[in-house]
Parts: structure tokens; C-alpha cells; sequence
């Protein structure tokens, strides 16, 4: 059974920005009324572009919020780093 | 006379991180209650990294709202084309 109230997430990584567009405009097209997009470092501009883009080319899908936060990851040799993100949460008007 | 409640912004474009995170902290040491980060494409990350240094930076600063939009600018040859943008509201927490 499809489960439309879940949250979805799209992580965006090194890709091209529109197969995270096309991601996030199927998670929709399948019955999902909450996707979340989610970036990390130099990928965060990637990722307000593909909200973006979602939202104009689906009229009925606004931004809900934007989180900005930092992460803490490990590099190589298990020293640690912070870095930015972002969590956007498109949702479906109803 | 000062206006600590005016809305004080920060462009963030070609210059370091670093630069835009002092000009954050001077205005906030110069008494602004609310300070403005925004960006357009390619500086998005660069804002978000900057915000996060500003909030980590003075422990009485939070992010009080994150907003992305897309504006039209005007190329070479008078060609118009989309670009994202954001906003982010830093505030001094009473």
C-alpha cells in the first residue's frame, strides 16, 4: 500500500541538478504530498535550484520550509569537519 | 542616532566566506537586532556557510527564517534568465 503522507527525501549529491528535479517531481506524481530535499556544502545551491524548479513546473507544489543547520562528518584519517546544509520541504497545496 | 531594529543586509558574492561573516558580526556588535544574508546561484552555499558561522560565532544569534525564490536578471544582449536566491533572517535573541 502506498504510504502518500510520508515524508520523501531527495538527497542531492554530485548529479546533475535536473535528475534531482525529476526525482522530487515523481515522488509527487506517485502520491507523495511532502517532499523533503536535502544538500550538504557546495551541493546546497544545487539543491535550492531543484526546489525551484520543481515549483514552477508543478503549480500546485509550494515550499513549506527551509532548515539551515551544520553537520559535523568524518574526513579521512577520522578527523572531523563541519559543514553546512539545508533541508527543504516542498509540500502539495491541497 | 542608531536603529538597532532596522533590517541590516548582507550581499554575499565573490569575496571568502569570511568576509561576509565579519560583515554579519560588525553589525550585530553595532547593535542591529535582525541581519539579512542573501545570495543568488552559485554564492547560495556560501550564505548558508556564513550563517552558520555568524550563529556559531555569537551564541545569542538564531536563524529566525530561510526563504528561496527565484529572481529574473537581465544577461548580455538584454536575455533574461532564472536564477535562485535566498534569504536568510538572523536575530538576536532577546
Amino acid at each position: 500500500m502506498s504510504a502518500p503522507y510520508q515524508a520523501n527525501a531527495v538527497l542531492v549529491g554530485r548529479k546533475d541538478t535536473m535528475n534531482y528535479v525529476l526525482a522530487a517531481i515523481r515522488l509527487f506524481t506517485e502520491g507523495a504530498s511532502e517532499v523533503i530535499i536535502k544538500a550538504r556544502g557546495k551541493n546546497i545551491c544545487k539543491a535550492v535550484d531543484a526546489a525551484e524548479r520543481v515549483r514552477s513546473t508543478l503549480k500546485d507544489v509550494e515550499i513549506r520550509d527551509v532548515k539551515i543547520y551544520s553537520e559535523e562528518i568524518e574526513g579521512e584519517e577520522g578527523r572531523k569537519r563541519r559543514v553546512s546544509a539545508i533541508e527543504i520541504v516542498l509540500t502539495r497545496r491541497e
